[in-house]
């Protein structure tokens, strides 16, 4: 069996649950972990308090290869990420020697005030590695498994940029997916049969809707080549045989 | 002090964890429920695992007034969301009497075979009510707090709108957003002092970041008119008296 890496999201921030914001994080994490086959097991979006992300944390720290979080890494006072982070671990949170210099220096050379907000973001659990920030240059950390990131969409990315490639990966889940213009109600069953005797195969079935029409997508997914070719191979015939006489509906 | 009403929400689909898919069905269900005066307390999107569907529904109705689903109640095999809410509340699975002779009217009248895939979408747990579905017939339901949809957006928005009229509010959070052209860096310690001697208020602080540069949004909260006015009046005295000196940067 081909090793498996998964992972685990924990998006903070009240702006998000308000809906004041979007998320634009969790699409762009899965994305890319899809494609370096890290598995995405769960995401847990959690507000600005200190316990609701501590046991976000060290719930999904401890069955998953690796934690990434996004947000609450900033200057003013709502930005609680590392302090929360520390009390998951059960370590001291406190200003990073290096971090501390680093935005020293930035604002040094720029004219800018070293203010106590600025020097919040040289805060860090102890023990914690940098982060580069090629953006904004205040780092995110990685502390165990965790690796604790802006919200900020572009800094985020290019954070999550320089994490990736440091990263043990997995056998990579490879898919082909297969539009049909059945509904699923009428594919339901001998798909489910397909499931079932392609065991090293994912099978998701997908409801599309669309001008009062259902039409419907078809994932298979699989570690191996050879299993998602089978697979495939009977969902294309299976829809053959059933195409195109069944009327539109779900 | 006001009412409380709190919600949590769980999105359930492999295809949003893999990426396929970008959800959009939690800014929306966050957008109306801060709207009534619900609290959306947090959000975890988890795999098509009977288990971890179970898990998050249990961890999360016991600590919330409500819990919201999305997902996996399709005629599929991979939804499977009907048999792990009953696994979560250890009932039986089965037919839904009223819901399976609404399908089988709904197909008959139609000309289209009720199939066995199709029966599955009238599969609930015991004592589970019904959430019409006002799109594609196949009900959602409730039991308990928790309230089961679709995930197909236009589907889950109907049935939200069905559900929403029969939910207890509470005080609603009310909010006014301040721009400012500062850095959070800049303004972080005043923001700071201005939330401590603001107890009944949350202040925001968000980060906007564009063309290189960084501005600053704060959003002040409160349940109470006058408490948010205080506070906004006090943001904006601050923001008067630091602007516009201080160069851009964050």
């Amino acid at each position: 069996m081909s090793k498996i890496v998964t992972a685990a999201m924990v998006v903070i921030g009240d702006e998000i649950l308000s809906g004041r914001t979007k998320d634009r994080n969790i699409g762009h994490l899965a994305d890319i972990l899809t494609a370096v086959g890290i598995d995405l097991k769960e995401v847990r979006v959690v507000s600005d308090d200190r316990d609701a992300i501590a046991e976000a944390i060290n719930q999904l720290r401890l069955r998953n290869t690796y934690v990434f979080t996004t947000g609450g890494i900033g200057p003013t006072h709502d930005d609680i990420t590392a302090d929360s982070v520390a009390h998951a671990f059960g370590v001291p949170c406190g200003y990073d020697r290096k971090a501390y210099t680093l935005l020293e220096q930035h604002y040094a050379t720029r004219g800018i005030a070293f203010s106590d907000a600025r020097k919040r973001m040289a805060r860090m659990p102890e023990g914690a590695e940098h982060i580069d920030n090629p953006v904004s240059v205040a780092p995110g950390f990685r502390i165990g498994n965790v690796y604790v990131m802006a919200g900020v969409p572009a800094i985020f990315q290019a954070m999550l940029d320089t994490v990736v490639p440091t990263l043990e990966t997995g056998a990579k889940l490879i898919s082909r997916t297969i539009p049909s213009s059945l509904p699923e109600g009428a594919i339901g069953g001998p798909l489910g049969d397909i499931q079932a005797s392609n065991p090293e195969t994912i099978i998701g079935s997908y409801p599309k809707y669309q001008d009062g029409t259902f039409w419907t997508e078809i994932v298979v997914r699989s570690r191996s080549h050879e299993k998602l070719a089978a697979a495939a191979g009977a969902v294309e015939s299976m829809l053959e045989t059933l195409q195109p006489k069944q009327p539109l509906a779900r």
